[in-house]
């Protein structure tokens, strides 16, 4: 019989206080869906009358109807000298009918006496207070006990106090936070096995990342007896982050003995992580634990050759269980057999005695030594080995492009560009705004090729991003631009490098698009332009 | 009396296979003087034999006279069937003439079978034959037990052998690998010490960081007796990463009571890290444990005010003993607090009760919605904070600018820029050429500007990183741009946004030059340029 260990998720809350993370209100309510398919227990959607943006969250969120998760506010003690009664800040927690919430109050002396600047029994009285209130209003109260384990360090006695407080005026469960996130793993391990013999209501743990250690913390806490494990997605949150429950999670359910989420579930963990990325507008670290993009890549030969023979050999957990997938990395480190897998899942047949494949390895490594990076564009990489083949048709031959921007004063701002292109035989000739240059030529280049290929409308740009390669030369530097594009169904990438960003552009959007068109070469109907030739032989659209 | 734990550096060699890392044999020699520097032990250069680049590493390592670090070479034990002293690669081993050498023999019965396909007798006598080999030629032999955590929990007995043959052929040290990255802290903490038990020699612990464990596994085996640990700077490393020496340093020496380097040169770690980053052209993540931009950072408006009577409310070790500093950061989350924080550093006297200073906050929250950030832009947040005081000038004043970008076929690409602008009265038009659209557009702006703002000479853009605000609509959506600028001594950063990119970068560049002259106003010297004025009165240079 497996343990159930309930999560509670800060990530609207505690995340939003990271560095750059900005969630609005349909954000929360999106990432509240995708929390609520997992399987989430709780989850904090704000501090009610901190700001109007969480008010109006508590508010819609209910009209959600979630089958899983349980919405909670967080709010700290009535404040010193006060009544619980007449504490605004309490008050709103009543007001935004949650049914469970979370106040946090001091159990670190320090703190007591140089934060809130009042005494030690009046913090305690604060904690009793506050907890007595919510509860005679029908709630579930989870007591977060802030900086708990620097208090109990300093004054066991008076931490142990803050919690008793808690527990004696009612709460149901008390939260041991190390809110420094400088806590050691050995440390908490004592603390909570201590904490859990003496408080007779659940515990849970809240732990930072300010020493690279809030998931073993996590861990190492439930070992020792905590039930409720707090975290964010991703890990966001102030300074270092909170503890990342995407990492918890599967370690939890699939190397210890607990059951967190429906088994089921876990397939979701890496569709999760990046779905809120994108919300939160974060690049999702590629080397990010069970759910990132390299988590189960191999570039090394020597692991890629025995990847393939057994998946144990490099790899803790199967990826596809945690909704991963395995990738060979094609490098300059990469031995042929990566090479070799690559051309297999393309149907290319690669002979290791073949001057062709020496020439292409050799080709791979000019090009990365020019700033080229194929494991993220595998696109480009596969039309480079197809072209390296004589296997890629032309479906177009560029004769010129030429943008024109233009701002006047503070207002108006023009970008056109004009495109002429060699299709089929045909010279045509076009143009096209767009709302900047890259977008002006995607729009022109597409106006041009949709007569021949009408295919290429089901086709658009997802995701465009500029890296600049060698930094300390600024805007005359080295840029590598990727595209993502995708019919609906499926996504690819490719890559440019160029020192101008609009050539860099232009290369991985031509890749984009040739690579669509070939992907759907026996498909293409080729629909001639009705031609409206004038004297040059051009056709202008 | 505090004990010593040696550290090992693979930065070098398993660091550069993670995803999207390439290091040229120059920048692994700057590398390797950064960490000679720090006082790290042990620096793996790399695989002899395994590509040219490492040999010449090897070869031109030499005239660096290092002054604490040992230059350790990697290589596996013999190959199955064949003599140790006749195996290349042990061979290439010698001849890079390194004093030290890790070899790597496989500790686990399933991987010797599978991955290796040979006996298990035979494998132990590879360690055995290829430790004795390196120790006859006089080297430091470091047996790296791949795989043994996986090894130890499938057959114990055999794992354990592994490490015998090692220490019985004469290895000074044995290294607990955990390959895959997926052992748990207790599993560590268990294991660890039953090997410390049962070996003679020194004992050290090589993590990967697939479970986000890696930091405190490594803690926790050097609790349980290991005296050895190897990881790389900033986690780099294959899939998710090897352990993170940026983290695991502080937290043996500050927080636990092992010596890893001198007292004095952790003050070097986030410079360290920020300098491998950047040679290693990555991104570094803002949240890093320790040297991160935002590890220090408070964002709350309630934790900014308890930090600023006592830092450690909020941060669990003084940011300076590693090298980093505290930050304030200003966002819609941020209280009063937060902005009086920041005037005060640039001598503003704001009045809590002045509508200013409300509509101040007001303008922020609308341009934080638009996608501003001003975190990472406090030029542009100066900027802004003066201008709602009036106390901004106006430097210049844009009518209007033109780019023309053109390509032909696949060879010549242009890039112009027409500026024209209103300065001291006088119509300034001019037009200059550039690697890209914001390049020549700099190249005009500060053409025009140079004849009345010699000064302007002074400063360049020294960094341009392009954001994508809205992913989903790619190259129509908005972008960020944050322009960084250095005159030399100082850096200061701007920001702009906008659908188009190169309205953007304008607002970026704009604010650049704008922050430039408003600190140098009290010595700008006004040379006005000689005229040519044209019938229309513009002057055209």
């Amino acid at each position: 019989m497996r343990e159930q260990v309930f999560l509670y998720d800060t990530t609207l809350r505690d995340g939003t206080q990271g560095e750059g993370i900005s969630l609005s209100v349909d954000d929360k309510l999106k990432i509240v869906t995708k929390l609520d398919q997992l399987g989430v227990h709780y989850i904090e959607g704000g501090w009610p009358g901190s700001n109007p943006k969480d008010m109006e969250f508590f508010r819609r969120v209910q009209e959600l109807h979630l089958k899983k998760s349980t919405i909670t506010a967080f709010g700290s003690t009535r404040r010193s000298g006060g009544s619980a009664e007449n504490d605004e800040n309490l008050l709103k927690i009543i007001e935004s009918k949650v049914g469970t919430v979370a106040i946090f109050g001091k159990a670190w002396d320090f703190q007591v006496q140089e934060a809130l600047r009042t005494t030690l029994a009046e913090n305690l009285q604060m904690i009793s207070d506050s907890v007595r209130f919510l509860k005679s209003h029908g709630l579930e109260v989870i007591f977060d006990a802030e900086h708990f384990f620097d208090g109990y360090k300093a004054n066991k006695n008076y931490a142990m106090k803050a919690l008793f407080a808690a527990e004696d005026a009612g709460a149901n469960c008390i939260v041991l936070c190390d809110t420094n996130g400088g806590t050691l793993p050995h440390e908490i391990s004592e603390i909570v096995k201590d904490v859990c013999g003496k408080v007779h209501i659940q515990v849970g743990i809240h732990c930072h990342n300010d020493g690279e250690l809030a998931v073993a913390n996590s861990l190492i806490a439930v070992q020792a007896g905590a039930r409720q494990v707090q975290g964010t997605i991703n890990g966001y949150g102030e300074r270092c982050g909170n503890a990342n429950l995407v990492s918890i999670i599967p370690n939890l359910q699939m190397k210890l003995t607990y059951t967190c989420v429906e088994e089921e579930h876990l397939k979701k963990l890496t569709s999760i992580a990046k779905y809120v990325h994108e919300i939160a507008n974060q690049t999702a670290p590629s080397n990010q634990p069970f759910v990132g993009r390299s988590a189960f890549a191999h570039k090394g030969g020597m692991h890629v050759s025995a990847v393939l023979k057994h998946p144990q050999t490099y790899e803790h957990v199967l990826p596809e269980l945690v909704g991963n997938n395995r990738r060979v990395l094609v490098s300059e480190l990469s031995g042929q057999s990566n090479l070799m897998f690559k051309a297999q899942e393309w149907n290319i047949k690669l002979d290791k005695k073949d001057p062709t494949s020496k020439q292409l390895l050799e080709t791979i490594k000019i090009k990365e030594h020019e700033g080229y990076q194929y494991e993220a564009a595998e696109a480009s990489f596969e039309l480079l080995v197809k072209q390296s083949y004589g296997s890629l048709k032309d479906y177009f031959i560029l004769d010129y492009f030429k943008i024109f921007i233009e701002k006047n004063g503070d207002e108006s701002f023009s970008t056109e560009a004009v495109i002429k292109l060699c299709i089929q035989d045909e010279i045509i000739l076009t143009a096209a705004e767009g709302n900047g240059p890259v977008n002006a030529l995607d729009h022109a280049l597409r106006k041009a090729l949709e007569q021949f290929y009408p295919i290429i409308r089901n086709m658009h740009l997802s995701d465009y991003k500029v890296r600049v390669l060698d930094e300390t030369e600024a805007t005359a530097s080295k840029v590598r631009v990727l595209i993502e594009s995708t019919d609906g169904q499926e996504k690819w990438s490719t890559i440019g490098v160029s020192a101008n960003i609009i050539k860099a552009s232009w290369l991985a959007l031509v890749d984009s698009v040739q690579y669509y068109l070939m992907k759907n070469d026996d498909v293409i109907e080729l629909v001639y332009p009705q031609k409206t030739n004038n004297s040059l032989g051009v056709s202008n659209h």
